[in-house]
């Protein structure tokens, strides 16, 4: 059973990753039978399908930050962050969003889903 | 398919029905056939147990409030609040949550999870 210092590290770390545009690292969180469900109500992404979906999603930089305290259950975390997503145009797209990590035995992200939807999102000028 | 605003108008609905200590009008936003694993990782209940869960919980007065916005994705919303409950011995439970509720086409709740742990609680005096 994943502690929740341990879900609480994992939940940091995945955030420090995509500030820092290392999207290997962020991989390394996930199990390899994960599966990503980004936003909430799409098919998961799975396999090597989530490396392309972060780089392609962070590939004009990030910057994201925790909104909101960790909730952590059993063997879940639920996080608010607010992500600021640089695009191809020199615009910054600003999206609140809450994250749901769920964990296996061996302390790896199961299943990620992402909720968020056009309620949630801002466009600013970059 | 709900729609954002009416998903957004049963989640103020709900922490408004919990402040009035209303549990009645609480059960009148969840589907039939609802679940509702509380906190997450536990067995889920339904039907009757639903309403007895809520009854119990909140039956020294709670105090509810959003902490951050609601994020809304086609059929699903995710809400961090927070909770002050009054316990039997005259203290308060404060407790930080993140409730993710999944609607059906007729815009109720289908499945409410409740994402908290011991992390996420503290008490204090009445």
């Amino acid at each position: 059973m994943p502690t929740p210092e341990h879900m609480t590290d994992v939940v940091h770390r995945y955030l420090a990753a995509i500030n820092a545009g290392d999207m290997e690292a962020v991989m390394e969180l996930f199990a390899n039978n994960a599966a990503v469900e980004d936003p909430a109500g799409t098919e998961p992404k799975t396999g090597p399908a989530i490396l392309t979906f972060y780089q392609n999603a962070f590939s004009g930089g990030a910057k994201v930050e925790l909104t909101d305290s960790i909730r952590i259950s059993a063997k879940t975390t639920a996080f608010p962050f607010r992500a600021a997503i640089g695009q191809a145009d020199g615009k910054v797209l600003n999206v609140e969003v809450i994250d749901i990590f769920e964990f296996n035995e061996a302390g790896k992200v199961e299943k990620m889903t992402a909720h968020f939807g056009p309620a949630n999102i801002t466009m600013s000028e970059g």
